[in-house]
């Protein structure tokens, strides 16, 4: 059963959440994947908000853009920890969603990561690290993720 | 009957959104004012967005701060048309709130006012233009403030 | 007779505000469109703002980029309710054109819309909500888009 | 023991970080706190990131201001979940705090929180959050914060 | 008769345009000074425009805030050199103010000064190097001026 | 004899600045132009702008980029008016540019333009208009510029 | 003889210098100090900057505010190492003068500090590291007041 | 024996950083390369810059991106001078690295070069005139590329 929510406002940001994805595929965590938009939709919103936990989930990443509702609304209708993700944008490259996504009113938080493909991998391995505080193999994937990628930027500087 | 509703999501946007009240009434305009937070009571925000048109309201002035996400969400719940003022914050300066508020996806829009005060005030006269295409009361009200203030920019450049 | 008037300030601006204008076409409501440079004719400006309201219109939409002073000054010569559109420009990507339009002084609102093409849409959509609350065509075609809106983002989450 | 590990690279973060350890406090966490220079004890930073999980320490709380390095740089010494809490700054409000913590590189994510004491606090209640998905007590507590929030909300909307 | 005209939307832009007028005094040079709203009385502000050079005026000095129209608007409406002052502004401390000047659209141009009092008393020495091509007089006070700022200079170096 | 001084800091801002040649020459206003590094030969800049007026120079328009001080060292060293033009920049846009030329501190101007091309442009009809205070032919010149754009702007609105 | 000089534009940026005055003589390192303005006394700059090696100076400290022209144009004319310390601004809080002094184009470097007091602090340390590594008792003051700075931070988490 | 350490992140700062050992090579100034990244691999940051000076190295030059903390932690762990390089990023075009690279906190110095490309060429530079105070030839070279790119700026001026 899916532990990890992927939640986006539009299949037009999948190219991005799709790191988060193969990243959570490489970690070995099962996820499911949504299309919610908080604007088009916000009565599903809230609802899944609502059911998440009841569903077996218990992190939800969240991305979205521009004006980026979706991780804060979701936040504010479930005590699942949210991680959100800005989306790059076509005018301001993102800062509208990460001030959007980050700025949250004290009582609400969002855990929220760097803009763009960067912060959806990031994103999944947030996940993974709260899922490895309970959860001895997740933990393990960090480590060895962690590990691998040690390795690789130790090998790029010794072919360097 | 109220056709104009105040939503802020806290107490503290009050100071602010009192520009709004202030100049509704000095057009003789009847509000209502809620405080409705899109954080702490999503449901409430849902429901009063989808009863808004049924109560008579006919424009919503919604102010919100930071990661301001009440705007755009009331503009989701009804058809009404939903006019954003964004607060002015204590570290970003209301740049946050402004994106937040103005930089809205295609398909859900909000008519954002200047960050603060100036902003309030002018929500009030963007609601009076709107009602006053088909009330010749707020029309006259607006063409009445318009010709105050422009007696009293003459005045201030002959006192000058 | 049109009840919305395209306003801008170069042919330059077509290709983004060409996305009101099919919106506006896909709700059925009738438009006319202008070429009005505020800087390159100015007593045009003006005098159509003073105008405008006889010749039946009822919304401006006004797009204009870098320092963008066409919906402000439009705005200052009638009561019609003024929706800006900030285009996205070369150097500063719009936040010219955004900060030109919506940080209007208290006394002559202008409704702003998100830069580039999603406020275009947006606008249009805004003009036909505020159409709407005496024009129930308007309105049932903004309740018809939304509808759309949601089975084509339903559809995709289906699709996923 | 404490589970929650409130961190910040100078004493003169505490009038911010306190508003994290009251949060703490009042959702009945137990917590420690430490001052930790990333740039003055870089070596103590280590084996601090090192050791925290062997310390019983399950979320790490990181709090620090301008070039803020020390959320990144214990998140790159430890498998814990990291938040991240932005310091308001002098010169640049916080927004070079914000940029310093959220724009991690792909690999190495921090759980970052708006800029100041809404941050601060917020960083608390992700803790607790996250702490919930495997403790009734914890989550039980977010729970009830949230319900008497929203009645403070309600409250401040009837007395309206 | 005054060759340069001191323009301002607001009494409220006094306190920083003063600075132009006591700059100009100090030069020797015969100003006057006008409250002109773009937005409150903006036929006003076109027929100033185009009267300017008629009245003697050689160049106009406008100062504006927020979505500051003034300034691009007189030049619209005159050949004469506008010299532009951004007034500083409460919430986003100018930027907003300095791009709606300067970014004016190839065609007409503003010459942009510095955000606020600085930018007022340079508007001054600019209109009095503009005047000084073809005055002496003007020329040799803005030598004395220049020399006498940097006697003051090398004097705090002396005094240092 | 050349009035107009076209000066930029590199061979790399002449596709730029040929916008400001080209109006020049549009308008029938002779210049000349160098490439004087402010950096690269400090003292060539230096003694340039003191003889730029015995050269019969009356403006000088000024173009550089990112941490640009070409126009402001220019203008510490004439009394001639200095008109800066921002370049755009790869990394930031030019906003480096142009905060680094508009500025200025009390007691020497720059007369700054729009960012690019467009202020290429203006920056030679600002000269023009320097110039048309003592010579109708300029001023004519302008004045036909100006005639042309709207005619040409009333023709893209007939043809729309 | 003093090996570091402390060069600014005016006296009014000495409430920041002395912070870099006070930590060289905390650090046992001789300074001279001198106000020098990059506009007012261009050719003192010029002159001072091309003498500075010869009058035994090894490190020149330079700040300047806005368009802060002061640290380029000092490296322009000498090949000692330039430290730039950006003043905090009135308007744009220093963000200026950061990229003033920052964005210098490929061929003349300023080791550019942080905005304000800490940069001006920060400049006399990296002076000490520069002259350090020809003179050890530079050096061991920089490790000394490592030393100190580190067990005010330990002793301030032993306080805590 | 190389004098001069280059140290990046990522092999993809190489292009970027490239620069920095060219104009190193073509100054005649031995360096030595590393990629060495404070997120993967820190206790190789930390003990890479406790060694750096008993290997010879006097100048350590570091490249980074995003939240970039390799040159700040580098100073952190040693008393050599500290040049850092913000990259040029993909969403905020380097803005986040200049800001959490120069923002440092009074205490530990890093002397920041401009974004991208033109920052690492002159950080090379930067280097060799701080091996200059000390070192005849590095200076020499220094001199003799200031004429070069000086003779080279006069021959576009002749050829222009």
């Amino acid at each position: 059963m899916a532990k990890v929510s992927l939640v986006m406002g539009s299949i037009s940001d999948w190219p991005t959440m799709q790191l988060a994805a193969e990243q959570l595929a490489a970690l070995g965590i099962d996820y499911e994947r949504h299309i919610i938009s908080a604007h088009r939709m916000p009565d599903k919103l809230q609802s899944y908000g609502q059911q998440a936990a009841e569903l077996g989930i218990q992190v939800i990443i969240a991305g979205a853009g521009g004006a980026a509702h979706l991780p804060g609304m979701l936040a504010a209708n479930t005590v699942l920890p949210v991680i959100g993700v800005p989306m790059q944008t076509k005018a301001l490259n993102g800062m509208d969603s990460l001030l959007s996504i980050v700025q949250m009113p004290g009582g609400i938080p969002v855990a929220t990561m760097a803009i763009g493909t960067a912060g959806a991998k990031n994103a999944a391995l947030m996940a993974a690290q709260i899922l490895g505080l309970q959860d001895a193999t997740s933990q393990q994937a960090v480590l060895d993720f962690r590990q691998q990628q040690r390795q690789e930027a130790e090998q790029s500087e010794r072919d360097f």
